[in-house]
Formats: C-alpha cells, sequence, structure tokens
C-alpha cells in the first residue's frame, strides 16, 4: 500500500521541527511539491533547507507540480471554487499515483496541516474518487498562531474564555460575539484598521521564525494601525510575497 | 540576568519536541516542577522521560514546589480565584529567586504554552511585583488541538470559516454564533452530551501521544456521547485523572 504523510513543518524556523516530523522526513521516498509561482521561491528554498539539514541519507526523489491558479474574478464564485478544487485534486491523484506500489509520500505543510491548510482536503477529495489507493497520517506541527504568541510572549485565551480564529473577509463583518480574543488569517485587507480606538490591543508578526521576521504590537489606535499598514505593504513589496497573521485582543475586565 | 523559559513540550508524545525545546531543555540548568498531588504522578514521570530522552549532560537540578490547592466551593468566587493567583505567583517567584544571577531555568509545558495555560500569566505576576528581576521567552509547542486534529486526520476548520477554542463552561451556554468548528477544553461535565442529535460531528481524544490514547468520533447521536461518557469515566477512575479535549463539528453547507 502506497504511504503519504501530511508533515507539519511549523511556521517557518526550521527548529520548529519535531522529532517526529524528523522522523518521519527520513523515512519518505518522494516529496510533493506544489510549485505556486514564483513570487514564494523563497518558500521552497526554505523547504529545500529543512530537507538538506534533517534528512540524512539523501535518496529521495521531489516531485514537483504546478498548483492550478484560481480564477480570482470568475463570474461564478462558487463553480469557480469548485473547478480549482477539481484540477487541485486531479494533481494530487497524479502526484500520488506516481508513487511505487510500496513507496512513501509526503507533503511538507507550513505550520500546522490542520489550520487553513488544504492538504487534508485535496488527500480525502483523491480517496474518495477511489482510482488510487494509499494510507496516510499527519504529523502535527507548530502553527502560525503558537509562532505568534510565543514571539510577543501573549497567550491565546484570557483565563476561562474563548478564542476565535478566522479569516480577514469574515472580521469584516463586524466583531465577533461573546469573544475577546481573535487571531486573523489570510488578511491582505487590513481588517483591523476598522477596529481602531475600540479598546483593542493588536499582536501581528509576519515571516514567523525567519531572518525577515516582523513583529509590531500595541493598543490598537490609529497611529498602529497606519503603521503596519506601511510596513506590510513595504515588506511585500520587497519581497514580492508576504505570509502574516495577527491576534486582536479585547483585555476582559480583570485579568485574573 | 537570570532567564526564564516557558518551554511547550507537546501533548503528551516525547516525540513532539521540536529541535527549538531540545536546545533549550540542554541549556536549562534549573527545571522547575509544580507538583499538583499524587493523581498526577504520570506526567510527572512522562516529564522526567522527556527530560532523562534529551539531555545530554544531566547536570541540571530539579525544584519542586507544591502547586497551591484552588478553594473549589468558596462563598465568594472572585475573591477564591484572586487568592489562589496570588499564592502561586508567590510560589513562582520564591522559585524564579532561587536561580543564580546567571542561570537559566525553565517550565515544561504541555501542549503549547499560549492555549489554556497559566505559566505566561503567572510569570508576567512576577515581572509586575518587581521583587525578582529576570527576562523570559517562550518556545512554541504542538497544541492538544493539533494533537486531536492529527490524531483524526481533520483539519481544524472548514475552507474560508472560523474556529472557536473555549472551555465546557462557555459551551453549556449554547452553541457558539457563526462558528461550525468548536474545540473544547477542559470539560469535566461533558457538555457534548446537550447536543446530540443535531446534525453535529464529534471528535474525542485523550492522553493524546501517550500509549493510553484514546479516540473516538463520528456523528454525534446519543449512543456516542453515552459512550465516550462511559469510556472517559472508566479511563478517568482506573488511571486517576484524565486530559481530554473534543471537536464539534457542524458540516458547513459545501465542503468545497
Amino acid at each position: 500500500m502506497r504511504k503519504i504523510s501530511a508533515i507539519g513543518i511549523g511556521a517557518g524556523d526550521p527548529d520548529h521541527l519535531t522529532v517526529q516530523a524528523i522522523r518521519r522526513l527520513n523515512e519518505t521516498d518522494v516529496f510533493f511539491v506544489l510549485d505556486k509561482g514564483s513570487e514564494k521561491q523563497d518558500l521552497v528554498a526554505l523547504r529545500q533547507e529543512i530537507l538538506d539539514r534533517f534528512v540524512e541519507q539523501p535518496g529521495y526523489r521531489v516531485v514537483r507540480a504546478p498548483d492550478p491558479e484560481r480564477d480570482r474574478t470568475p463570474d461564478d464564485y462558487r463553480k469557480a471554487v469548485a473547478d480549482w478544487h477539481r484540477l487541485r485534486t486531479d494533481v494530487y491523484e497524479t502526484m500520488i499515483a506516481s508513487l511505487g506500489p510500496d513507496e512513501r509520500g509526503a507533503f511538507l505543510v507550513w505550520g500546522d496541516p490542520a489550520l487553513y491548510d488544504s492538504t487534508l482536503t485535496l488527500l480525502d477529495a483523491v480517496r474518495d474518487r477511489g482510482n488510487v489507493e494509499f494510507e496516510y497520517d499527519v504529523i502535527p506541527g507548530v502553527s502560525s498562531v503558537a509562532a505568534l504568541t510565543s514571539r510577543h510572549r501573549t497567550t491565546m485565551n484570557q483565563i476561562g474564555r474563548p478564542v476565535l480564529v478566522t479569516t480577514g473577509r469574515r472580521l469584516e463583518a463586524g466583531w465577533p460575539e461573546d469573544v475577546d480574543d481573535v487571531f486573523v488569517m489570510l488578511d491582505a485587507g487590513c481588517t483591523f484598521s476598522q477596529f481602531v480606538d475600540t479598546g483593542l490591543e493588536i499582536y501581528w508578526g509576519a515571516y514567523l521564525g525567519t531572518p525577515d521576521e516582523l513583529l509590531l504590537s500595541g493598543p490598537l489606535t490609529a497611529a498602529l494601525a497606519e503603521e503596519i499598514r506601511t510596513v506590510r505593504a513595504s515588506a511585500r513589496s520587497r519581497k514580492g510575497w508576504i505570509m502574516d497573521i495577527y491576534h486582536l485582543r479585547r483585555p476582559a475586565p480583570s485579568r485574573i
């Protein structure tokens, strides 16, 4: 039986790799890499650095495939997303089918594979089609949320209180009910700007764990929001891409 | 300057340790251990196993202190919690003050230090008192949330949708607004039982990553809720303690 692993490799710092992930890297015959275009060559290089550093006997193969582009301005949004999902499932199916019958393949996933990543969804979609037989497992990793909080030395939750992890698009609709701590992923729109001077604190980070890491935090004033937007835009234009995440906290009445 | 680290050591499997955590273990002079009473000797032993396995030159000291008991049936709940927090801050202050001026101390924290753990809050409280000077950092770890999802091979979020991490006590108030995926920590009351036959799936795990690991999942029927309660009660009575977590998912209309 072909074996596949989705391996969490942490948020950017190769030192986030776990003992379990390193062992699994060393058991892997084929690494699958989705090429997302030239703008993320830094991430491809970082992934290669992880392999170079941790794989002891470099007899592995790397199988690359272009990650299908999604139509960002479709007439029919749902159809565009479904088409894109089908194309990506095709790519995953083809890659997995390229494995020998007893080989092990792996997808290296930034952060933790469970959080805002499509690898597991696509593996399930390939399995549901039933054309290629394989079994798979998941190696957990240090998430970008954990990387962000560790660098700011903050907690995710206030004592006994809930935490929401959400997207910029969702946050646009307004501050969520009954929640004091919100982590926002995938927010090119800097939605935090909607909430200046409402008593929040912000903890922002980009390129976490890498030499390019950027951190900004403090009470969410108009000035700080503007500073984050400026720093973000400038880094993005300099490097050609950005991965960032932030935490908005409404300090609860008593912290104890 | 004294240095302190809060080191995330993963959810129970020693293989969750990261390269960064192992390096920091090896730089530590003194490990601080809070003794929570005999019922958790398993966890004390597991922590010692991690030190035995990963620390290469065992010249470290271990400083133990009793974790103050919290009054579970107080007349004045807020005062009882504040008193308990003050007593614990005293303990942390005393432990940190026992370090030599250039020594490094560490607290080993299950999972990730940011998620439902009081170590960082207590370190801030000691620092705010100003009696003992120290600096501290946080080493992120594999959280119990990541451990749970990896074992069930599930994602935290559905595509583009938010995730709530909360407590059993909070969930008692009802299903949260606008959320399809809820992770519940610290729920001795099996609050999931309130939601049987409402179209949810449950993914439950206890003693994650250890040889005693228990996993149950499926559509949240009355029968499955009863099975989880029974398995949980029996494991708890056999071992004297339990650490568990679960994920409730309301499948979104389209998973794509």
